[in-house]
């Protein structure tokens, strides 16, 4: 019998990568019009490979970058882009299709919903808030809680503690495959790769289900339980 | 002869305390809505004690609050509060009637333009740019430019040797009296003082002009420079 759900956050719910292209896009632009000489496209580069080298959450990127392309920080561009990013990020973050609708209809269901995410805690909360989601969920489980990324066993199991669950009760869906998938699937809980935020190329997801719409999620749940019980 | 017009920025060209006064009341809204059980004027009391205490820009302002009113900090509560003060912050933050009009007016009349902000130097140039003023100015200084407060002398200095400038050819435009107006004049800047954005109800203000809509700055540089030749 499925009880619960539980979603990684970044490219499952939330489209995180075209957010930050946008916004990283909006940035550059905005850098150029305050005065930055440098080519659009090699501007992008060298952002993504700050990003590449601290990490996708980095705040102080546009300091950054702008040490690395002037050798120092001059604050017309820095507050030029960091504003045009801020305005993109507020109107874009958006979720994928039917997240809403989903997410409904499984609490309609009587499942029980989650979030197990490797972002630090704030940048996932208000990701989930600002996605207008964070009523939905029974738990969150952030980097912070555990400070262990998945694949190990360790956030999985805090989200299924906190409910009460055994793995077998619940299903996980994510966008990585070696992260989300393999896992969940260690630990015994039935597994969703969400093929629509792929953006590895994964091949074989070695989920148990793969999906190319959210809304699949309704069905696969509806079966299982018939089928279980 | 007048050849430059220097800004305060809070509360003399955007203005400041109604984004922070909608920005506040709408991330309190968020957070009692995320299920924080507390009086909604009672919350905003504490926060604005806080900001007494930690300054006007304290960034871990939210954090705080909730580790006075509920021992911890609630993740998803501090979410709502962070994602909606945000939100409003984006929409509201606004400067005053005729300042676009006023500045660019002035450029025709080839004064130079700046800013002379007590405001930490990140938050200074994002606010310039979020109101779309980051192209009028030919020098911004800020709290990080001197580390001394008005009304000492330095900041006010700083950015008449940046525009190559005797005192008595700049003017000092600000709302608050002891700080923007009393620094100015005793170095011997013409002084303006904002009434429009006087929070203190100050009586005499000391200045040389005072203004109740900022485009009257126009007529009084004409005059200055007639009268002086």
């Amino acid at each position: 019998m499925i009880k619960a759900v539980i979603f990684d956050l970044d490219n499952t719910l939330v489209d995180f990568m075209k957010f930050k292209r946008q916004s990283v896009e909006a940035a550059v632009d905005a850098m150029i019009d305050a005065g930055l000489k440098i080519d659009k496209k090699k501007a992008e580069e060298i952002i993504y490979e700050i990003y590449e080298e601290k990490g996708i959450e980095y705040q102080r990127i546009f300091d950054e970058f702008l040490e690395k392309v002037l050798g120092e920080i001059d604050y017309k561009i820095l507050s030029a882009g960091i504003v045009a990013y801020r305005r993109v990020k507020e109107a874009t973050l958006s979720i994928y299709p039917h997240v809403r609708q989903t997410l409904t209809e499984l609490l309609k269901m009587n499942m029980k919903l989650g979030v197990v995410s490797d972002a630090p805690r704030l940048q996932a909360w208000t990701r989930i808030a600002q996605a207008g989601l964070l009523h939905y969920f029974d738990v969150v489980v952030t980097f912070d809680d555990t400070r262990v990324l998945k694949p190990a066993a360790e956030p999985f199991m805090f989200a299924l503690n906190k409910l009460g669950l055994e793995p077998k009760e619940a299903i996980m869906v994510g966008d990585w495959a070696e992260r989300d998938i393999v896992g969940a699937k260690q630990i015994g809980m039935i597994t969703v790769f969400a093929r629509y935020g792929d953006v590895f190329g994964t091949q074989n997801s070695g989920a148990d289900y793969e999906i190319n719409d959210i809304y699949e999620l309704v069905d696969i749940v509806k079966n299982l339980n018939k089928k279980g019980g």
